[in-house]
C-alpha cells in the first residue's frame, strides 16, 4: 500500500526540534520513574477498558505530534501494565524489573548496537556477562554462551547442540534418516522442553516423562529403567533434562545423581534452570539444591525472572564450545569475517544461536550486576525463598488453608479448603478467589493443578515484596474465600 | 557461589534515594539524546581499546554507586557502538534506530510487561501492530502474527507451521518417521532459511537451492523441474521460500508467479521479506516488486531494519491462524486460561511462537508508526532506494569503479577496479578499502562475493543518509583505492 507523504525529502527521522524532543523525553522519563516508584500504591492489575482496547487498530497513515503519542501512552497503555512491578504480584514466574534496568534499556536503544557479531563495544560487554555466568555456575572457561530472548529459546539452542552431538550429520541430512533419539525429563518438566523437542523434529513422544517422587523430583530408578528399555527396543537415548526449580512447586531434580547417570550412560545433561539456577547465589539451604549444576553439558536460565532484569533476557551456557558453534555457525559471503575492522572479532554471537541480528541485551544485565553486585542479588533471592517458606508456614497454621506441595524454593502452592466445603467445589472456589484478588487489584496469584486439586500458586521473584505482603495476601485469600462461600459463589 | 552481602534485608532493588536516581537518570537521558543527535559528527566506527575490552570480565561481587556504573557506560561502552546510527553506515543491513524508538524502549522497560499472553494493555498494542501489518501486506483479517526477536526466528516459526501442515503428526512423532520433506529457495536465499530448515530437523539438504537468472531472481523453470524431480524420486515437496529483497543485491523473486506455482503444486509459500517486504510502502518502481506478496501463506520481516525501529524486533504473519496456533500452542495446568482476570484474553502470543516470556517489543513499533506514519516511512524507504540508484549511477559513471549487480532496491554492490590493477589483486584491494574506510571512521560498507568477485556492498536502510553522503562515500572509495594502490598495499 502507498499513501502520499506531506513531508519533505531528506529529513531524517530525527526530531525536527531536538530541544522540544528533549523536554518531552525528560517528562516521559519522570513519568516512568514515578510509575516504578508508585508500584505499591496502584492496584496490582486492572482490566483494559473496551474502548481503550479497540483504539489500537487503526493504521496511522500520517504521523502525529510526539506529545500526542506520549499522551496516548500515558493514558491508554501505561495504566494497564501486567502488574508485575507491584510488590504483591506473585503470578506465574513474572520478573519485576528495576529502575536501573529501565535506564539500561534506554541506553541500549540509544546505541542501537547489533550484537550478532563483529568487533564493537556491546560484544565485549556480552562476553563479560557470559564470563560472569560461567563463574557463577562453575562452568569451565572454555564453555560458550549466548544471551537469548528467553529460557525457551535457550533450551532450543542447548538441545540443538545435544542433537548434533548425537547425530553429527543432522544439520545437513535432517532427522528423517537419523536414529530415533529420545530424551528424558521429569513429569514436572516445563512445557518449553517439550516445545523444544517438537521444534527440533524430535517430537514430544521423543521426550520420556519420568515420574516424580513425593518431593516432585525425578524418580531416578524410573529414569534408569526407561533408558534401559529404550536401548533394548532400538531407540537411541541422547539427553536427560534435569530441572533446577520446577515451575509448579520449585522442586529440584537431584542434579548430581543425574550427572552420574549421564556419565555412566554417555548422555548429554541439560539443566533447565529458568529461575531456579539462581539459587546458586542464595544462602546454603537453597544453594545446596544446585549441587552438581556445574557438571551439566548445557544450562538454560533467565535474567528476566530472578535476576530482576527487565524483559526479555535469557541465556544458555554450553560446555563444549566447538559443538555449540558447530550447531549454529553459518557464514555466507556477506557475513565473512575479516582480520581487521568492524567485521573482525570472534566469536560472533550469531554462530551460537538462531538470531543473526541481536539487540544489546547484555547491557541491562551488566547494569544490574554492576549496580547491585551478586552478594545483594543473592540476598534478595534468599529473601524470596524465606517469603515462600513464611507463606507455607502461614498456610499450615490456618485451619481453612491447605498446603498442596512442599515449598523448597520460592513457590508456594496452597488452596482455601475449609472443612465445610465439599471437595468437588474447591477447584472452582479457588479459581474464583484468584480472579477476585486480581479484580480488586490486591494481589496476583496464578493457579496450577497438583494432581486433580487446583491450587493457588505464588511464585516469588519479586524484590519489592515485604514479609507483610505475604501476610496480607494470605489474609486476603481467607477473607475472599469466606465472602465467596457466604455469597454462594463457589457453587455456581 | 555465595558472597555475604553487606546490605539490609527487605530493601527493594529500587533506588535508596529516588531523587538522586532521578537526577542521574536525566543526565543519562541527555547523554543518549546527545549521542543520537551527534551521530554525524563522530567517526562511524572505532575499535575498542584492548584495556577497555579487558575490563568487562571481573564478576561484581559487591554493588557500585550508580554514578560509577553510568560513568563506566559513558566512557567505556557508549563510544564504541556498532556505528549504525551514523549517516554513512551502510554495512550488512543494520537498522539505524531513532530517538523516538529509544523513548519507547525506556517506557517498555518501565512497564516491564510480559507479552507471552494474558489480558493487559501491552497485548492490545501488539494486536494493533499485527493488525497494521496485515493491512500493509494485504493479509486477511483472519491471519495471525507475532512479534519476534528477528526474521530468523520468524522464519523458524513460519516453516514450523508449514512443516505441521505437511506432516500433521510431526509435533508428537518428530521427523524420524515422517516423509522426507523438501523445500525450495533460490541460490541467493538468506542463510537464516537454511538455519531454520536445519533447526526443524529438515536438514540443509532438504532445501533445494534453485539457480537464479541474471537479475538474481529464482529461475522458475528450474524450480518446476526440481519439484517434478523430487516428486518422481519419492521426496515430498512442501514449501517454496520466495525472497523479497535478497541480502546480496536486493533482488526480488517473482512472488506472484511463484504463488501460481505453489497453488498448482499445492505447496506452502513462505516469503522472506526481512527488509524488502517494506518496499510495499514505497513509490511505484519499488512497490511493484512486492506484487503477489499478499498471496503468501507466511511472511517474515523485521522492524529493526527498514522500519528504523531499535534492535531487536521481527515479525511473522501466517495466513492460517488455526495452523499457526496448532504448531506452537501448549498450555499446561500452570498456564491454563481463565474467563476473567489477568489470565484471560485470547490469543496468548506464546501460542504463536517459541517464547513463553516475551518483552513489550510492540511499543517501539507503535511509537514509530504513530509518530511518523506510514506515508513518511514509505517516503524514507523510497529515498533509500533512490540513494542506492544514485550510488549505482556514480559507479557506472566512473572509470575506476565497476557495478557488480543491478541495484533494484536499496543495495549497491560494486568494486574499485581500475584498469591497471590485475584481476587477482582486486578482491584483496577492495577488502583493504573497506577496512580503511572503517578505520578512519569515514563510512562502513561491508563486502560480499558476486561470483568470484569480492564487492563493496552498501545496504541503505538509513534515515540519516543524505545524497551527499552517497557522493562522499564513493569519492572516499576512489581516493582510498588510489592511495592503497600507490603504496602497494593491494599486492600484500
Amino acid at each position: 500500500m502507498r499513501v502520499p507523504s506531506k513531508l519533505p525529502r531528506e529529513s531524517a527521522l530525527d526530531p525536527a526540534d531536538w530541544e522540544e524532543f528533549r523536554l518531552l523525553a525528560h517528562q516521559t522519563l519522570d513519568l516512568c520513574i514515578d510509575h516504578l516508584r508508585g508500584s505499591r500504591e496502584r492496584p496490582v492489575w486492572q482490566p483494559v477498558p473496551e474502548e481503550v482496547a479497540a483504539g489500537f487498530r487503526a493504521l496511522p497513515e500520517q504521523g502525529s505530534d510526539l506529545a500526542e503519542v506520549l499522551a496516548d501512552f500515558e493514558q491508554k497503555i501505561l495504566p494497564y501494565s501486567t502488574g508485575n512491578t507491584h510488590p504483591r504480584f506473585f503470578g506465574w514466574v513474572h520478573g519485576t524489573g528495576t529502575a536501573v534496568g529501565m535506564l539500561a534499556e534506554m541506553c541500549s536503544a540509544g546505541m542501537n548496537s547489533n550484537c550478532g557479531g563483529r568487533d564493537h563495544g556491546a560484544v565485549y560487554v556480552e562476553r563479560g556477562v557470559i564470563e560472569w555466568c560461567r563463574t557463577i555456575f562453575g562452568f569451565p572457561e572454555s564453555a560458550s554462551g549466548v544471551l537469548t530472548s528467553s529460557t525457551s529459546v535457550a533450551t532450543v539452542i542447548a538441545l540443538a547442540a545435544a542433537r548434533l552431538w548425537a547425530a553429527p550429520d543432522s544439520r545437513q541430512a535432517g532427522m528423517s534418516s537419523a536414529p530415533r533419539l529420545v530424551g528424558y525429563a521429569s513429569a514436572e518438566t516445563h512445557s518449553a522442553v517439550v516445545k523444544a523437542m517438537e521444534l527440533l523434529g524430535l517430537g514430544s513422544e521423543g521426550l520420556r516423562r519420568i515420574p516424580v517422587n513425593p518431593t516432585f523430583a525425578m524418580d531416578l530408578a524410573a529414569l534408569r529403567r526407561a533408558i534401559a528399555e529404550d536401548r533394548s527396543t532400538g531407540s537411541v537415548p541422547f539427553c536427560v533434562v534435569a530441572t533446577a526449580g520446577t515451575v509448579n512447586t520449585g522442586a529440584f531434580d537431584e542434579i548430581d545423581a543425574i550427572a552420574d547417570i549421564c556419565a555412566e550412560e554417555k548422555l548429554w545433561l541439560h539443566v533447565d534452570g529458568a529461575f531456579g539456577a539462581w539459587a546458586a547465589l542464595a544462602d546454603a539451604p537453597w544453594q545446596k539444591l544446585t549441587a552438581g549444576l556445574h557438571r551439566a553439558d548445557s544450562l538454560a536460565f533467565d535474567f528476566h525472572k530472578w535476576m530482576y532484569v527487565p524483559y526479555d533476557c535469557g541465556c544458555v551456557l554450553v560446555r563444549d564450545e566447538a559443538l555449540h558453534r558447530a550447531a549454529f555457525a553459518s557464514r555466507p559471503d556477506y557475513l565473512a569475517p575479516t582480520a581487521l575492522g568492524l567485521a573482525g572479532g570472534d566469536p560472533w554471537y550469531c554462530d551460537y544461536g538462531i538470531d543473526l541480528s541481536r539487540g544489546f541485551r547484555a547491557l541491562k544485565v551488566w547494569f544490574t550486576l554492576r549496580e547491585f553486585g551478586i552478594a545483594r542479588l543473592g540476598a534478595k533471592i534468599s529473601e524470596n525463598c524465606r517469603q515462600a517458606r513464611r507463606m507455607a508456614e502461614l498456610v499450615q497454621q490456618s485451619d481453612d488453608l491447605e498446603l498442596l506441595a512442599p515449598a523448597p524454593l520460592n513457590i508456594c502452592c496452597f488452596r482455601y479448603a475449609p472443612a465445610e466445603i465439599p471437595e468437588h467445589q474447591l477447584n472452582r472456589l479457588n479459581e474464583a478467589i484468584m480472579v477476585a484478588l486480581q479484580d480488586v487489584g490486591m494481589a496476583v496469584l496464578s493457579t496450577t493443578k497438583i494432581g486433580s486439586r487446583l491450587g493457588l500458586r505464588a511464585a516469588i521473584v519479586n524484590h519489592r515484596t515485604r514479609f507483610e505482603d505475604i501476610d496480607q495476601t494470605i489474609e486476603a485469600v481467607q477473607r475472599t474465600g469466606r465472602l465467596l462461600c457466604a455469597s454462594g459463589i463457589s457453587a455456581n
